[in-house]
């Protein structure tokens, strides 16, 4: 979807997070708590149920956590997201019947998963005798057209963020990178390619949903569009380029992107790609150097900045880690979301003046 | 499509080339002209019409090019074959009357375009009419799931053909090597990874037309199906790592099929990515030097030859070009369809024993 999802009043979100709510899963409802707290009502976990969101991910406030679909209700809920992003998309069967019976009552079903929620007879039935509106943020565009290089014709500086891995805070980085360039009067845009970004900046193409040859085409596109209006396109990098399910999702899309710079983000604390043990994760100098070469041969982009995700650490391993991190790259490191991301944003600065000649 | 196509015959094709049937263009028709040229009828291409097969492309042998439909029903086509590959995969307006109206008079249709003809509407009423078959050749299988690393289990050695650019030889080298290997009595099996491919092939799967984030699922999948009961798996590579458009594809194919080694594909008259002339291509050191390092983080790969596809050069200069890119990469070099493959097959061989340990 690149238009704003069709709903005529925000909605008020159930957000379905069953046995996953936490600070490194959920990822959906965890984004749409901290960027737009006041679309959810609720969040259903029935492991959980009785806490808030703030005392389960340390933000979110007093949004409460409850066992049921009648507690969402009750709260306020006028939809159900679907707040999970599993391996693949598909919606686990157990939730299939809980989302059904939620459109049966009319609340509206958005989604982010792969397998498509309107397509589902059940759930589409229920949603059809209930009145309500079924939003699949990932479905694409239908007019997609391969990449030609456009996009370098737009005169936005483009920042890409790249990771270490899947899951890692290449979204959250940018969002709290435009959030302070937006703060210092700068005319940045954020260009959500996942569920997840489109649903806190309600337009954007899920490059991970849309067939293959067309990743660095929707790539391309978004950035275009996001950079009408912007001077600099922050995008929302995916998986990472040695990840062995996703990484053609990250190179298709910084070859149809084309960066002028990016910013590189990692979690201290992982060694190897989640759930693929087997693939460990290089140390980040030479993550730096893999990129600036994968970017090289289409256009030459330096890694300008890290973004580190110390979630995990306490606050001295984190301040050693940012430490650690720019001793190891000699680049400006920051958590943009623990800690003052100041730093970072002054390297976009410095980047983008100096990519104008100023 | 993973198993054969549902056809009860083996078809005679119509190969539908308007315009556009030439040594470098018409791949489709192409390959099943050189592999399959018993299952051709004839080619449909108005402008050469009246001249063979073996005329217009240098193989063939008889099969004529006519100027209609009807001359190629009366021909003996039960078929036709949609025989090119557009960017984007998108069938041109202008075909579509012609094959609605072969499918109307119940001949089959076969397509490799991204569009499925299943799908469209006057196509599909034309053959419901007609009694005919749509075969969508890219349609990918509903049950893909995403990599895992799984064909790392595979005791096959895995060889795949990567590219400095597209629709530069990568399935047809696989091809000659692939009956190379058998003709020396190994058990070497062709993997298909796109529509022309699978078209010859019977099986495979086109990973240029599944959701992005199974790119790699499609490429581990075809892999372990093609390494049942085979010593070399030779995958078909696509696009290139410095495509604007497909790269993507290529990387996900290079992760999820996890080769051994790999053979370089190159046509030693491109300067430039074709149709994207802001993307030179690379020296072949370069471009080798980027294959293994793109490789490296999962499981490290040798480039351990090149294939070179000569076919707009002079005999002479053919030779020149072999002997420059082998003093170049220091890797044995052939053109194998022009010339004797054996140099390459060697080097396959040797890779393999080496592996063995034998």
């Amino acid at each position: 979807m690149t238009a704003p999802p069709p709903s005529q009043h925000p909605p008020r979100f159930l957000a379905l997070a069953d046995g996953s709510f936490g600070p490194m899963s959920s990822k959906t409802a965890n984004a749409c708590l901290r960027y737009t707290p006041g679309r959810v009502a609720a969040v259903l976990d029935a492991a959980q149920a009785g806490r808030t969101a703030e005392r389960v991910l340390g933000f979110g406030g007093p949004v409460p956590v409850v066992a049921t679909l009648d507690e969402g209700i009750a709260l306020g809920a006028t939809a159900v997201l679907v707040g999970i992003a599993p391996p693949g998309g598909r919606l686990p069967d157990a939730w299939r019947a809980l989302v059904a019976r939620a459109a049966s009552l009319g609340l509206d079903v958005w989604s982010g998963l792969h397998t498509y929620l309107a397509d589902d007879p059940l759930i589409a039935e229920a949603a059809r005798a209930g009145g309500a509106t079924i939003v699949d943020l990932r479905r694409p565009p239908a007019d997609l057209v391969v990449a030609a290089g456009r996009v370098r014709e737009v005169d936005a500086t483009v920042v890409l963020t790249v990771g270490s891995d899947c899951n890692i805070g290449k979204m959250t980085a940018q969002l709290q990178l435009r959030d302070a360039l937006v703060a210092r009067g700068r005319r940045a845009a954020f260009a959500a390619t996942g569920q997840t970004g489109i649903l806190v900046e309600g337009r954007g193409i899920a490059v991970d949903a849309v067939v293959a040859d067309f990743i660095a085409g929707a790539a391309e596109r978004l950035t275009i569009e996001a950079s009408e209006g912007a001077d600099i396109v922050l995008v929302e990098g995916q998986g990472s380029i040695i990840h062995p399910s996703y990484s053609g999702v990250t190179y298709g899309l910084l070859h149809g992107s084309l960066p002028h710079a990016m910013v590189l983000c990692h979690q201290p604390s992982r060694r190897a790609i989640v759930n693929q043990s087997w693939v460990p994760l290089p140390p980040l100098p030479e993550l730096v150097a893999m990129h600036e070469a994968a970017a090289r041969p289409l256009r030459p982009a330096p890694v300008i900045a890290v973004a580190l995700n110390t979630v995990d650490l306490d606050d001295e391993a984190a301040r050693r880690a940012v430490a650690e991190a720019e001793d190891a790259t000699g680049l400006p490191t920051t958590d943009p979301v623990r800690f003052d991301p100041g730093t970072v944003v002054d390297a976009i600065e410095r980047f983008d003046a100096a990519r104008r000649g100023a």
